[in-house]
C-alpha cells in the first residue's frame, strides 16, 4: 500500500508520501513516490504516486522522457496551467494502462492514482487528485486535503485540526502526525516520509525533506504527541456508571 | 456501513455499535446492531452485527427463536462455552447465507460479520470476531480489541491508548472517542452508539447505555477532547524550516 497526502493552504502546499512498496508481506521494498518536475522560477510540479508500482513508474518515467519535447498534452514543461499539467498526467496514465492493463490483470491490479500539486508562474498553487480512470478533482478551501492509498487511519487528525488558517509549518506537523497514525495501524505504509513544503509563488522545488523513522524531530514529535494524547485522554472524565441502567 | 467494537480487559468487556444503516446515501435508517442474549446469573452474551442487514437480522432473529429449544449447536442457552456460542452464531450465519446468498448477490453483497462477547458461569469473559465465512478468531491480552465494519478511522486512538491496565470506564471513554473519530470522517457511521460495559463475573446484561449525539457526557467528551487535541498539536514544535534543503 501507500499513503500520499496533499494539503492546500493560502500560503502554499504540503505534499508528502511514504516509501513502502509491497507485493505481499514477504516482498517489501523502499521506493520514492514523490517526483519533482521543476523549472526554477518558472514552474514547480510534484507528482505523488499510489497503486501498481510498474504502472506509476512507467507514467513518471515517460513524463520525464517527454520533458522539453514541447509536445502539447505530453510535455509537462509545455503545459500552460496546472489543470493542463494534471490532464497530461491523467492522459499518460490512460496510455500506460491501455498498454499494460490486460497483461497485468491476471496477476493483480494494474491501477494507479496520483496527486499532482504545484504552481506555474502567473497561476495559482493548486492540487489535484487523479483517479485510475484518468479523470481528476481539485482541492479547494472547502476540501483542503487530498489523500490516495491507505487514507483512513490518518484522516481524523486532519479532519480535526486542519483549517484555512493553518500555517505551512503547522500543516507539515499535522501531516507527520497523520503519517504516524497510519504507520502505527498499518504495516503496508512506512517511513521514510518524503515531504515538500512549497511556499506560494516561490516556484522553488528544493524545499524537500526526507524523514527517516529515527529523524530527531519526527521522533520527538511522535513521542511528545503520544504522551500528550495519553495525558489528555486520562484527564477527560470517564462516562457515568452504567450499572443497572437499561436504555 | 457500520462500526462495531469489542474490547477485552482483565476487568471485563466493552461492547459497542453504531446505529446507521444505509443502502446508498439516500436510504438511511437507524437500527439496533447490539443484541443481548441473557440468563441473569447464568450467562450474558452480546452479539454485534455488521454487513447486510437482512442477513444479520435473519441470523439474530433465528437465534432468538431457537432460545430454550435445548438443541445443541442451535440454542445459545444450551451452549456450554463462549467458544460454542460463537460456533453457533457462525453456523447460523452459514445457514442463512446458504439460503439467501445466491438470491441477494445480483443486487448486492449478502455477507455479514459479527463480534460475539460475553461470559457463561464457570468460564471466562471472552470476545470473538466471526468472518463472513462463519469462521472466527478470539481476542487476547495481545489483541485486546476486535472491530468490524468501518474500522480504520477509529483504530489509531485505540492503538495508542488502550493497554491491559486500562479500566473498564477508561476503555468506554476510548471507545466513544474512537466512534467520534469514525463519525467525523465517515457519513455511513452514526449515533446513537449502543454500549455495554460488562463487569467480569457479574453475568449481568443490564449495563447497557445508548449515547445519542446530544448526550451530555458524550458531547462534553468530544468537545473537551477536540479542544485539548488542538492545544496539544499547537504546543508541539513545528518542523525545522526546509528551505533550500534537498534530501
Amino acid at each position: 500500500m501507500t499513503y500520499c497526502l496533499g494539503i492546500l493552504l493560502p500560503d502554499g502546499l504540503v505534499l508528502a508520501s511514504d516509501s513502502r512498496s509491497n507485493a505481499g508481506v514477504d516482498q517489501l521494498a523502499t521506493v520514492r513516490k514523490l517526483s519533482v518536475f521543476e523549472q526554477p522560477g518558472e514552474r514547480m510540479i510534484v507528482v505523488l504516486s499510489a497503486g501498481n508500482l510498474a504502472t506509476t513508474q512507467a507514467v513518471i518515467t515517460t513524463l520525464r522522457q517527454n520533458l522539453g519535447s514541447g509536445e502539447a498534452g505530453r510535455d509537462l514543461f509545455a503545459a500552460q496551467t496546472m489543470f493542463n499539467v494534471t490532464q497530461t498526467v491523467g492522459d499518460m496514465l490512460r496510455e500506460i494502462l491501455a498498454r499494460e492493463a490486460a497483461h497485468v490483470q491476471p496477476f493483480g491490479d494494474p491501477n494507479a492514482s496520483f496527486i499532482v500539486g504545484g504552481q506555474i508562474a502567473g497561476g495559482k498553487h493548486r492540487i489535484f487528485q487523479i483517479y485510475s480512470a484518468g479523470n481528476f478533482v481539485e482541492a479547494s478551501a472547502r476540501t483542503q486535503f487530498l489523500q490516495i492509498g491507505e487514507t483512513k487511519y490518518g484522516k481524523p487528525i486532519l479532519d480535526r485540526a486542519l483549517t484555512n488558517e493553518t500555517s505551512l509549518q503547522e500543516a507539515a506537523k499535522l501531516a507527520l502526525l497523520s503519517y504516524d497514525a497510519t504507520i502505527r495501524s498499518n504495516l503496508s505504509v512506512d517511513a521514510p516520509i518524503d515531504m515538500m513544503i512549497y511556499r506560494r509563488d516561490s516556484l522553488d522545488g528544493t524545499t524537500l525533506r526526507k524523514f527517516n523513522r529515527d529523524d530527531d524531530y519526527w521522533h520527538s514529535l511522535r513521542d511528545t504527541y503520544s504522551k500528550g494524547l495519553g495525558q489528555l485522554v486520562q484527564s477527560l472524565p470517564s462516562p457515568p456508571d452504567f450499572t443497572s441502567r437499561r436504555s
